[in-house]
């Protein structure tokens, strides 16, 4: 893998439990583990079901959209159970795809959450559809477009300042500081 | 200087000319001049005259306050012609203080602007005040707090990636990233 190669981290801001409406989503895109090149961002509906569309236009609309080959996503949805289509978001945008999570996820949990909100098959079935969770380099990956070698070379080169990839870290520094900043509420 | 040395970079994001109210502004704040640690943000009123006391509450209420030793500011003005107090704003945050700008401002061209604005005399003064411009390092700089061998110092432990300053290159990154993306514009 080149050194210089260009990833995208992806996280939504905090947002109230029991709150309606768009959350803030960024993407701090990398070249490398440290050179910090470029952010953008959309919003997402919470528990909503347009985070695909979200992100497939904020990435093609995008003038990195050429350059990059990783996105990294903190979880397989956004902005609550917004739930990310893996497939379609690897087949309309081209790039790879990393789900980090720091831990398994605990699926009855999650299920039990689910069951909650509109529409809880489809989500389920999305939920399931996203595959497979290995454990890489210390934490837990779902992947689309790669396989686990290609995963494990990907986060030695960005994971440089935590045990997460820095561009998920600084995307989800950068979102909370949006949010609160915003709200007025201490960062 | 120590190498791990924080600094926080401030920009504001972009604006159409002819738009009324308020204005983002985001604070980058880096460990030395690769580490990304954390973003603030706040916003000023366009053309307004509270940008001191939106940065000076911005620095205060966060955590960072305690590990802070220098804020570089892109120019003396946030959102158009809103310009900070830079020995308020050294004063009541206890940083100091850079002010960077690429090249020699055009004094004459900036009056002409003023002139414009309300309550032009009071913001010319302002101005005028931030005091005498430093060449230092290849850039322009004001200074508070800081002498022109300490400015130097800064600018080549923070120059890392481009001829500004990382924090500031951050911000300006970051808040144009956003306000992009909100207004649905190519990024």
């Amino acid at each position: 893998m080149k050194e210089g190669v260009r990833s995208i981290g992806i996280d939504d801001g905090p947002f109230a439990r029991d709150s309606k409406g768009d959350v803030l989503v960024v993407g701090a895109v990398f070249k490398g583990g440290t050179w910090f090149d470029g952010l953008l961002s959309t919003k997402v509906r919470k528990d909503g079901w347009n985070a695909t569309d979200r992100l497939v236009s904020m990435l093609c609309a995008s003038k990195f959209i050429r350059q990059l080959h990783y996105v990294i996503l903190d979880g397989i949805a956004l902005g609550g159970f917004n739930v990310v289509d893996l497939d379609r978001l690897n087949k309309e945008t081209g790039l790879k795809i990393m789900v980090s999570m720091r831990k398994m996820p605990d699926m009855r949990a999650v299920k039990k959450a689910v069951m909650n909100l509109s529409r809880w098959k489809s989500r389920w079935k999305m939920i399931l559809s996203a595959g497979r969770i290995y454990p890489v380099g210390g934490i837990f990956c779902q992947l689309r477009g790669m396989d686990e070698n290609e995963a494990l070379e990907l986060l030695k080169l960005t994971t440089t300042r935590s045990n997460l990839p820095e561009p998920l870290r600084a995307a989800h520094l950068i979102a909370g500081g949006l949010v609160r900043g915003q709200s007025g509420k201490r960062a």
